[in-house]
């Protein structure tokens, strides 16, 4: 981790200690030089990803401003990090339902840029939130990356253990909304009723080197799922 | 607006004009400075913007990559800047079913962050796309900031009006999703069922000082409702 990444997660901590809210001003650049023991320079830097991350927020003349949403209990839609970190703050388990090693359909290929003959890892599993069913998620890795699953890592966190066990870089996504209603099927996996609202999420993670290797698509529970989404000014 | 941010719509435009595609190449540092005729500093700037508007990608050691989805007719739920400037390329248009000046409710004071003795123009109308209706919006502007709309300019962009009519610079917004079934009244209005699926999104839109000044609710069909999502690696 940088000096500049750091600081900003002192910032952060700075904030959560001192419950600052929504429009309370952090001290003034001078300061936070002194506070953290830093130069200019980085401080504008752990400043800069703040504000990208929209934890803060900046008005030129007038000082350094807290972000921070009021209402508790959301999924960010943004993070793309894999849900178990995202949701430290909640209690998400998850039961495994099918894990195979398999050739992908047409679909499966062409969102992970591979060619039908390349081995992908499939894992279908339900995701429980507070012990009510969040989604089910039918996902399919690129198996020349994530080289090696199972039912204890795909039980815990699948992202995690790319991240830690295999030593890949996480890097960007692209992810696909749709509200429809639910099958027979999907009712049944998440205790709903056939025809009851959906909403579909379809995703591309890449690695940091702009390579796609997971496709992923959840089926949301709609009484469980409350999503939240912060946008910058550009 | 600032050289380094000229330069970015200019590497943008050259991207599109050359059709390039997700992964595809962009010229080295160097090269870019002589196309641009600009410093160093201001095309590093410009690549940042670009990387945070996740236009482009930069692998270290490896270069500048093109960012971009491949599925057309998707809605970003990330811009904040009003959807008419957001969908220039679909056709939105919209009708204008209420327009009054009113004291807010307990709920919208809050999310505007004023008392409720102060006046809000509370506007509701009917957007469609491609001629199909999109979504039903309830929206509620704090008149001290926002002084004066009627029903031309809500027929139009109410953000373009705000922007460039009223020179106020348009900030942040915080988005909150929900999925639920439509009761009669939204059913009606979007020529649906009852009891079918809706996403339900309200937005808190701010100033670029962090003031709030728009509370709004939208209710989407969703049989026209596809929403795309961009996430960057931290």
């Amino acid at each position: 981790m940088l000096k500049y990444q750091h600081i900003a997660n002192e910032i952060e901590k700075y904030i959560q200690d001192h419950a600052l809210q929504q429009g309370d001003k952090l001290p003034v650049l001078d300061e936070l030089m002194i506070q953290f023991g830093v130069s200019k320079s980085t401080i504008i830097k752990s400043l800069e990803l703040l504000e990208e991350k929209g934890v803060i927020f900046q008005v030129r003349g007038s000082g350094i401003f807290v972000r921070r949403h009021r209402r508790k209990g959301y999924i960010s839609l943004l993070s793309n990090q894999g849900f178990t970190r995202d949701l430290e703050s909640f209690p998400i388990t998850s039961k495994v339902l099918e894990l195979d090693i398999r050739k992908p359909s047409r679909e499966v290929a062409q969102n992970l840029n591979i060619d039908q003959e390349q081995d992908v890892y499939h894992v279908k599993r339900i995701r429980y939130i507070y012990e009510q069913t969040l989604c089910v998620e039918e996902s399919y890795y690129n198996k020349s990356i994530v080289t090696y699953l199972n039912t204890e890592i795909a039980t815990d966190s699948i992202f995690d253990y790319i991240r830690d066990g295999l030593g890949q870089k996480i890097g960007f996504s692209d992810s696909y909304l749709h509200i429809d209603k639910l099958n027979e099927e999907e009712a049944q996996y998440l205790g709903l009723q056939k025809g009851d609202p959906k909403m579909d999420v379809e995703t591309i993670f890449h690695l940091s080197n702009g390579q796609p290797f997971d496709f992923s698509r959840l089926t949301y529970n709609y009484i469980q799922a409350q999503f939240f989404i912060q946008a910058n000014g550009q």
